[in-house]
């Protein structure tokens, strides 16, 4: 414990007072495209990697490890069972997925204005997931403390091109590890109204994940209409790749399926490492991993909403690091996307990834190449789209500025081109003529505060103009920026009974067992 | 002068001891798509665009400025001229394009196995053009030198990633106006032997340019099949836009044409100060514009080569400066790509654009946000693909390098994905089994080397690595490359005859003129 109830309080109440704080400026809740998304396999590519996935899934099969549920629910759909290992005949995941697992789904979240849809042509922009370390430009790297945890929280808060609080932002580890996620998931219900995401660590901190969410949406948890709970958690479960389930991520994701709440089945994967290295042979083993797990979603509760994630690295020759931001995992970026939309299920993946220690120009090229991907290829819950740093071993304070605002340029990318009259400006054109400028006509004048996306971190002054305001490079802006907003971070109203009882929840929790940092 | 013809021909024969230099690696002399194109817009979208670039030609006109044999070509072609401005009617320009501009064209360099293909599925990364300043991290920002000049055209012949020369890649201010462009080409054709650009700044200059081409050349200026020169140069011919062409530029490409060599026909446009603020709009009357253009060097001689270019940028609704690297003109390049092949010509836009002031992360954003549109919207001529800095006014050594290394890395992009049965590697699946690694499988063994792009700039090392290497960001590492570089620079072998000639014709050109800044 940090701080107590008591302070809690009073910082609650302090941000009741002063109002809805970053929930005054409107902005859609998710983004929706209306372009095309970029398909680079043709029919007979995809249909080849589905084989192949079959074959993996059939010949090969997935080790679904220390769960003896798991393996009867396994035998009862008609699965081969040998041990630990599960051999599913051609088609059966498939089948299963297709048969109940929901297109698109919404993720509620407490303030019912920022609930997002998930899957279909929307795209949700979600703060990177993970990070044991921290980095600022004035302090260096450090580990993660529930301080720079609710930092984080609110920089979310605070970013319009973020739609979502995300997870494990970065590891509070000045908490014991069996605690922090209470202490996680109260900052996400408090210090925002944004979507989140839950704790995957045991299955008990699910359950406690499940059980903080019904206290933070009371009356609305359950939908009236089908009696069921309505999804207002999403978690990652990560296979163990290869072609494995481990028994914390299976028990997890059986706690929030039974309770209808969302899993994103990610094998996580270091090509070359975790998968061949090659991104036919990795999407194929990705595409067999990630239906084995969304099957197996549905056995467990048939409908119950899933994302097929899919997070694939590269890797260097030189030193078998991985790498970031290199074409080849944009190209199974792609790939999955096309199978996950053939599929029927909403796909998570990209990012703005980087293995640069420091938000650098390596920072920013490998982010960019991760981050169109993730736009134009069609991903629809874009985890780790801001602060990733360190091959997500660190999440960055520049960083996550300069991310949202790249994440905010796809936003208007999605949007595509007009083509309204207004648009294709033709009168515009007609009333300057040859020669002349645009700058003063009528058109120019109606349009011009909002034609084109004007980052709040990039300098396009001139020469003398950037030289008299002493220099900066774009970290050292961000730098500025990340404190000005945090300066004037206002959190949203809560209503008091609901913050008292997740924190007697909480408190009550944490003194029921011993701290521990397993 | 700068230097006596003494000491170049002392140069000259120094790189012919050395040998071949760069030209030891074999590289591919340019890129072939084995991807999609991303297309934005469908038929209706892109049929309105087109209709509205004819009304534009139609309608309003464009004015070919100080140029009587451009009006009575374009009266004897059926336009209507009304003193220097010139209606096209419907579909006469396409009509003209179509009848006789190739769709796909060779570009012959001085070593043949480094000519290039420009137009349908191939892609030549250029580098940047036009800079009056360079930037380094060690001198900081100044005026280019003939010095820097040299630099730039030795780096480019020694970046397997580039495919060309460029042509004016900086000014160097240190030559008179009126005659740099003499050792501008001198340096393309001596110390590189990439293909390399004409000079376009007066009709004089591009004369020589054709005639140093022709010394250059020698027996292979003329193809023996067609009697015709080869096309051994490609000129920037820049439209004044909005819809004029002006006599230099005029003057310029009619020298080129009647020479059969390329013309790259580009609407140089800051949206919202030369067309209006809207993406269709801009397209429109670029489409309009080069269509135009385009069109009179059909006129001029029919056959001749072109390519239909786009230039346009955003603008800062702050301070009208433009800006690079946002949605706006990537959608403008994905659509014009779109509108190019429609209308069966190669395509120039794009490139590694930025407004930043250095090679810091606004730089490498800014830069990615161009370049993986170019590269996945299918622009055949990536003209500014390395050093442009600053909005085009300076020229970065640090950007250069980081540059190539992302134009290297989108060639691996448009590879695409290995679909072959060692792509798809069922068979390491099969061997490694779940649970394992594949680290040691003989699949990762056997192609491990070549499986993923390795940038010779990035630092994927652990934060302990990075911090004892001396915690150099990416700027630092690129400052450390172009250095190495340039020492291990050797030029490729030139004919002393051609030499000779060379220099002599460029000696008694340079005496037969007084030295002018015009």
């Amino acid at each position: 414990m940090t701080s107590s109830p008591t302070r809690r309080r009073t910082r609650t109440s302090g941000a009741r007072r002063a109002g809805q704080g970053g929930a005054q400026v409107p902005v859609p809740p998710y983004a929706t495209r209306q372009i095309p998304c970029y398909e680079v396999l043709n029919e007979e590519g995809l249909s080849l990697i589905e084989h192949n996935a079959d074959t993996i899934l059939e010949d090969i099969g997935i080790d679904f490890r220390d769960d003896p549920e798991a393996l009867r629910l396994w035998r009862d759909a008609g699965a081969d069972v040998e041990g630990e290992r599960v051999r599913m005949p051609r088609g059966l995941c498939r089948q299963l997925i297709q048969a109940s697992a929901p297109r698109q789904f919404t993720q509620h979240a407490r303030n019912p204005a920022r609930s997002i849809e998930i899957g279909g042509p929307h795209t949700a922009f979600v703060p990177a997931y993970g990070c044991p370390f921290v980095y600022d430009l004035d302090r260096g790297r450090r580990y993660g403390t529930l301080d720079d945890f609710h930092n984080f929280v609110k920089l979310a808060y605070q970013s319009p091109s973020l739609h979502h609080s995300g997870g494990t932002i970065c590891e509070p580890v000045d908490l014991p590890v069996n605690k922090r996620h209470f202490d996680m998931l109260y900052a996400h219900m408090t210090y925002s109204d944004k979507c989140f995401m839950g704790s995957v660590t045991h299955p008990e901190r699910a359950q406690d994940t499940v059980d903080m969410a019904r206290i933070l949406f009371g009356d609305r948890w359950l939908d009236p209409d089908t009696g069921q709970p309505r999804t207002c958690v999403i978690s990652l479960i990560n296979a163990n790749s290869p072609m494995t389930f481990d028994a914390t991520m299976l028990g997890a994701a059986k706690v929030y399926a039974r309770h209808h709440q969302a899993c994103i089945i990610t094998p996580f994967i270091l090509a070359g490492a975790m998968s061949p290295v090659t991104v036919a042979g990795t999407a194929a083993q990705t595409l067999a991993e990630a239906m084995a797990g969304l099957a197996f979603v549905q056995l467990v509760n048939p409908g119950a909403p899933v994302v097929l994630g899919s997070f694939a690295s590269s890797m260097s020759m030189q030193s078998g690091a991985p790498t970031f931001g290199t074409p080849e995992p944009a190209l199974v970026l792609y790939v999955m996307a096309q199978l996950a939309r053939r599929l029927g299920v909403p796909f998570r993946s990209g990012g703005s990834l980087t293995a640069a220690k420091l938000p650098d120009a390596q920072a920013a090229s490998e982010s960019a190449n991760t981050l169109l991907p993730t736009t134009l290829g069609g991903v629809n819950f874009a985890l780790h789209a801001a602060g990733w740093l360190e091959g997500g071993l660190a999440m960055g304070y520049e960083k996550f500025v300069m991310d949202t605002d790249q994440a905010a340029m796809m936003q208007t990318l999605l949007k595509g081109v007009d083509l309204s009259e207004n648009g294709q400006a033709l009168d515009a054109i007609r009333e300057v003529g040859p020669g002349k400028h645009f700058l003063g006509c009528a058109h120019t004048q109606a349009n011009f505060r909002t034609a084109f996306y004007l980052s709040p971190l990039t300098d396009n002054n001139s020469f003398e103009q950037w030289d008299a305001d002493g220099r900066l490079d774009m970290a050292q802006r961000a730098n500025a920026r990340w404190k000005t907003l945090l300066a004037e971070y206002q959190a949203p109203v809560l209503d008091p009974a609901i913050d008292e009882a997740l924190v007697t929840y909480m408190e009550t929790r944490k003194a029921s067992f011993p701290d521990s940092n397993l």
